[in-house]
């Protein structure tokens, strides 16, 4: 394949319908980003402000070249810290790329940059600036961003009600400043995934008492692959609100690929490492040694990996819990890892050599998302020995890292019915203290292949009530199939919908902003509004001129499913207004309770003799 | 519109991929239908038989003619009673079709059929019956169709663990009876929705302690109709699994179409007799009396509607309650009878009326769905005091109903955030005693038009859980426009899916049978299987084949997503093969046994020297 040529022409770029780019100073001069929906005229409601992931994307005024990347927008707070170093990094070896060359090799990125580490025994770990009490400009533009939504609602706050919601184990304050965020990352209830090398970062923190957030997976593998393809599908996931991505790419070409996407993602980018190291070895998981996967972890670290997922606690003894299970190990690199085990007899040398990976990520600011290899496959398999076995072990080893102010979040399951999901949240903070949960779903029923966004959005959306931090989302080619653009867009905005449900029954102070805002728009036949406001401002227009494509149909005052005579919030306008509307509230109130007064008076038997009407 | 030219050429027919429609001996030597799935042969296990709510035309043997109808099923059950009498119906009138004529009037339902109704005084309702001691057909149908499935299981059992799962107020017994269904008719926990002029019903219970329901919604607007348009509508949405279809339809045609529909459906159809008693009244709400609305009933009774949704719980002094609401009152039956309360200030006639509306309902036996007209339409609304004033009403009135042995469901929300989920289920319980729930959704937000399938369907699956007897779906055109044929599947495989979570979650004994073999055959690489046991083969296979359509790959023992050396599930079945498969399942388990008995010797420290690789 020659990933250029298959490569799409244009990467998506522009604002979403109604929406404007808007930024709020932030710190040492750095703009935090906004999307600004302007409503009608007619609502007398100000804009509102959404938290956006897009980045620079969505900004006219920005112009993209996916060869150039995007602004290292962190490299003056980097060298203002001083105590990093650059250096000669490590060779880029033919095996990196699956040893692709002529025209199956993807092109290096044409702007190169020496990487940076700390300074010999250093720790430049965001946990460890919160610990030693430093508030870092990734703090300040976090509080910025998750604050703004708070300070707008105090604007609205004639129209909100009381904060409502139960918020389970978070504590979800009013407001939130900088050094709240710091304390959030000093106890390693939150993170902030941020490489040092990764300079185009606009930070954003995982947290129980932040916004819930998702990730998207995207990745070439051996089927397909592309530059431009890989950098669309990126930018298209947080088009629609993707908060990070993973990149899962196998087969060729990973590490040029991983560069381009780097260079060009605005939110940070988390990997698999054994996948890369597995394709040095040939695909022989029994031919992986430590010295392979230690390159291949400096190799990303170099290039600048938010976080990486290790399966470090797929540990020898809990391989044989997993022989009676409907679907044995799902996990690829918990296959991956048991496979390594058994065919060794020894234990896992990511479990055994965990320090020394702290060692290599607290000089990049890697953060550990610690994978749960032995996650149930099924709904038959959640819950068993073999996964909370393995979920002790991420404990202590939330611990070690911790130890060095290594950044961690914990990986959750899989496939669970409804009932033991809050199990698994219970478990995972009496275990792994207050470390963010970063759920794959879970599914709650095995029998939707083709609709997995779903029965795994539901999961989702319960789970991130109890408190999973991160939802990682689900397509419908799940189990089948690779997602296209298509499949990458409804799976994140099914994790949005599960999300935001998520802070809204938290009571997430800010949350019902948006809903209220396109309920009263919905109320009020404010089309446009209700499109804008909504999370696919496109599909849900597409739909509504579907049936009444008229531009007159945008103002009209009913729904087309019931067409004028039998709209209901048509018929309760009407009611308001002959019976005092909005503007006469008081008298509306009166002059019904009147007419309920005069019927108590009357007596309120169940029947009246017909005559009475 | 000319109704017939617009319609399409066929009608769906024929069984799904992999299945074919079996026959258990039912009462009167009528048979009960399955939907039998054949497994690969090296499964080595037997078919799986499935709950099957798609009616004859899944059966290659029956030759479906839309101008005959289906066969009467239930009419020798019904003569065999001998408490029913025919007599000449109430003669159609010109406004029951709005007052079409010409090419615009959809011809009548060839066939003509005398109408039956108790004799003078009687009660033929499934609840007199059932209170009497009498088991009906109808119940040992049921039962056979609900029981199946445990047996079933039972023969699997050495495959199936325990029973699991959380029945909140569900009592799930492990086998079911014709006379453990009439008990459960007779306290009203259930109702078999059966009216004795729906001879084509193959009937089905909704209850608490059943399989949970769901309802799909058709119908013709003003905006686009046709006979065989609806009908298919209709076919189409229990080929996918709806268990009872309503038909909302607005504008003309309403009473011919009405028949079409009743004489091809072997699914309970309810309505809302308000609409149609609105269009015979010009649309204007104040208009509407109640001799109109009597003789609507009679009208649709006399078809053989089997539910019927009525809003006799909007009195007139809740209607101030919703003054302040963000969406005011979005049902429409509601709004439509809060209009004619207030323009007349007088209480709602369904109230005043309700013990003759019971009288009617009784000599047909057509069940009550009693409509929330107050139902929130915002989370912002949800659980609000206009919400719950109702539904203690609707509590009240079901005591009325019951009194005659008249079936009763509630309706239930709408919108609301997920944290007040639970709380409706409650209420519903103790105001309404055990009468069954029927929710629509709800939904968990209000940010996502276009994908409110999805915000429904998670609350759907919560609610289905707590305790609700049916759920009614929703489509991605919710809030936007009309649904087409594409959308009534999405929807009802969502809502199939919330079911079908919500029995998994309850503990129901057979629900998991089906999981399990899907995931079997998913760990076995039977991808035949897993299309086939999944609740949308054809959607399944084509998502499959769009990343490997080749038929070696049905076959290949890998996912497309991983390709062969990055599948999770081939490598740990080689770890089985190699260090003994299931077949020696002993073996391995001793094997590995021994192996992590010599690591924790060892001694299990988090490091080793590295020197131990």
């Amino acid at each position: 394949m020659n990933s250029i040529t298959k490569a799409p022409a244009n990467i998506t770029v522009g604002p979403l319908p109604g929406s404007r780019k808007v930024y709020v100073e932030g710190p040492m001069g750095v703009p935090v980003p906004f999307r600004e929906v302007a409503l009608e005229p007619s609502s007398g409601e100000p804009p509102i402000r959404l938290y956006d992931t897009s980045g620079p994307y969505t900004d006219p005024s920005f112009v993209h070249a996916i060869d150039k990347g995007l602004p290292a927008l962190r490299e003056p707070w980097i060298m203002a810290r001083g105590d990093t170093e650059s250096y000669v990094g490590r060779q880029v070896k033919p095996e990196d790329n699956g040893n692709a060359s002529g025209d199956y090799l993807a092109p290096t990125f044409p702007v190169t940059r020496q990487p940076r580490r700390a300074k010999a025994g250093g720790n430049v770990t965001q946990m460890h600036y919160a610990r030693k009490g430093i508030i870092t400009p990734e703090m300040e533009f976090v509080a910025i961003r998750e604050n703004l939504l708070r300070q707008q609602a105090r604007e609205h706050v004639d129209r909100l009600r009381a904060r409502d919601g139960v918020p389970h184990d978070a504590v979800i304050p009013d407001d939130i400043t900088a050094d709240w965020v710091r304390q959030e990352v000093a106890c390693g209830r939150a993170i902030i995934p941020a490489n040092i090398n990764h300079l185009e970062l606009e930070p954003m923190a995982i947290g129980r008492n932040f916004l819930v957030k998702i990730n998207a997976n995207i990745g070439n593998s051996a089927v397909t692959s592309g530059i431009a393809e890989e950098v669309e599908k990126l930018v298209w996931s947080i088009r629609w609100g993707g908060d990070t991505v993973m990149d899962l790419s196998t087969g060729r070409n990973i590490h040029n690929i991983r560069e381009w996407i780097l260079r060009n993602s605005p939110v940070p980018i988390g990997t698999v490492p054994v996948y890369q190291a597995l394709e040095k070895v040939g695909g022989i998981a029994e031919d992986l040694t430590w010295d392979i996967f230690r390159d291949t972890l400096i190799e990303q670290c170099e290039q600048g990996v938010d976080y990486f997922t290790i399966h470090a606690g797929v540990r020898l003894p809990y391989i044989p819990m997993t022989v009676d299970r409907v679907t044995g190990i799902v996990s690829r690199g918990g296959s991956i890892m048991a496979k390594w085990c058994l065919a060794h007899h020894k234990e896992n040398f990511l479990y055994t050599h965990f320090a020394d990976i702290c060692e290599i990520m607290k000089a990049y600011d890697v953060s550990f998302s610690l994978g749960d290899g032995l996650r149930p496959g099924a709904g038959a398999d959640a819950n068993d020995r073999a996964q909370f076995a393995e979920l002790e072990t991420l404990g202590e080893l939330t611990k070690v890292a911790w130890d060095q102010d290594v950044q961690v979040m914990i990986e959750g399951p899989g496939h669970v019915p409804m009932h033991k999901v809050q199990a698994n949240m219970i478990k995972q903070r009496e275990h792994c203290g207050d470390a963010p949960f970063y759920t794959l779903g879970p599914l709650v029923t095995d029998i939707a292949p083709g609709y997995d966004h779903i029965t795994s959005g539901i999961g989702a959306a319960m789970i991130g009530w109890f408190g999973t931090a991160m939802l990682c989302y689900v397509t419908p080619k799940e189990h089948l199939g690779l997602p296209d653009r298509e499949d990458v867009r409804v799976g994140v905005v099914t994790y949005k919908i599960a999300a935001h449900a998520a802070d809204l029954a938290k009571g997430h102070p800010a949350a019902r902003l948006r809903d209220d805002a396109l309920s009263r728009a919905r109320f009020e036949f404010r089309w446009m509004d209700q499109f804008n406001l909504s999370l696919d401002p496109e599909k849900a227009q597409e739909f509504h001129d579907a049936t009444l494509p008229k531009e007159a149909h945008k103002t009209a005052h009913f729904c087309s499913m019931c067409g004028p005579k039998f709209c209901s919030m048509k018929i309760t306008q009407d009611i308001r207004n002959e019976f005092g509307g909005d503007a006469q509230k008081g008298d509306a109130q009166k002059g019904m309770s009147d007419m309920s007064e005069k019927f108590r008076e009357q007596g309120s038997e169940i029947y009246r003799p017909s005559a009475a009407e």
